[in-house]
């Protein structure tokens, strides 16, 4: 507990963990972000995903995602132990349901990444989590680091784009929207730290419960 | 009007201005962390208090403060000219109207300094307002703040200090409460420039209509 949220003249209460929700649209950079973040040291616990999906050439299990097989997968979905799950493009994914509350119940702040539709699942669950939306700066750059991922054929990217377009409208369940311009990572970055700063000296603070 | 805010997949619609109404006790701080932010280039309007008191020793007309003779003072009251008013501890303070709206009007953020009984008053007036409260560390050293600066009677100060402990009870009111610790200004000023910042990425902006 640091010496402010000690003040005396405040109750001496403690402001109590927060969970901030991280969406957008796919290709939008929320990985880029959240790797940095994890970098400079934001004190966090960063929810790693869990995922069906093979892994990608740099990526190392427990930290990028949770690679699972898809039959453990199922199993954790049967035993309820997914916070929130979804099949996207063939493979599975989802939330750790254990890892977010142990973090939450030790006092800690979380942050988590999670697709639109994921994101409305979890503003059901939690609607007193942060909701920050990435946005493109334009759809040129969407496409642009979509294609740069080289990891989607055309008609995938192509459906990919199409689902941001539509995520766009998903934008009135969220609390910020933050725009993640190329080659500005650092300022949305920024913003995003503001952003958790402010909610830190809210007078009603927040109080999630899962 | 910046990149960002002309997003066009976010319509294109430019954040509105935001008022941010900064208070808290007598003592805690409120003018230093102004100027702190005025010299270091906070993109804002400042609105300049009008005061019936006497000038202090340093203090510049127009800038700290408009001074004004409690005859003009009572004029403008009559003229309705005042957004709030109040009498305080023998002299009048208040917030010209017409400076606040047309630096509103002109699309410009506005940032204004005010007593905690003042900002109950814009409260009312303007519920989208930004409230920031101001607190002391603790009681010591808003007593040491208003000793340092000499202008009190040991009477007029017990008066302050009990005041300050009723208007933390007016904590309620407000939406963000920023600590100013002894020689940590910069704190203060930083949280506060977090809180601007987060306000300017939500997703339903505030309108301020005065």
């Amino acid at each position: 507990m640091t010496e402010e949220q000690r003040n005396p003249l405040l109750d001496g209460k403690a402001a109590p963990p927060i969970l901030v929700v991280l969406s957008g649209p796919s290709g939008v950079g929320k990985d880029s972000i959240l790797m940095r973040m994890r970098d400079i040291g934001f004190p966090f616990h960063f929810v790693v995903t869990a995922t069906s999906r093979p892994m990608r050439p740099g990526e190392r299990d427990g930290y990028d995602y949770h690679f699972l097989s898809e039959e453990r997968f199922r199993s954790m979905i049967e035993a309820g132990e997914l916070l929130e799950w979804a099949e996207v493009y063939g493979h599975y994914k989802g939330i750790p349901k254990s890892e977010v509350r142990q973090a939450l119940q030790s006092g800690r702040d979380v942050i988590l990444r999670i697709d639109v539709q994921g994101a409305s699942t979890i503003k059901q669950l939690a609607p007193d989590a942060v909701f920050i939306f990435l946005a493109p700066g334009n759809f040129d750059e969407l496409r642009n680091r979509l294609q740069w991922r080289r990891t989607e054929s055309p008609d995938q990217m192509q459906q990919r784009l199409q689902m941001a377009a539509r995520e766009m409208e998903a934008l009135d369940q969220f609390d910020y929207v933050v725009v993640n311009r190329e080659d500005h990572l650092d300022d949305a970055v920024g913003q995003i730290r503001a952003i958790i700063v402010a909610e830190k000296h809210r007078v009603r603070p927040r109080r999630v419960s899962l």
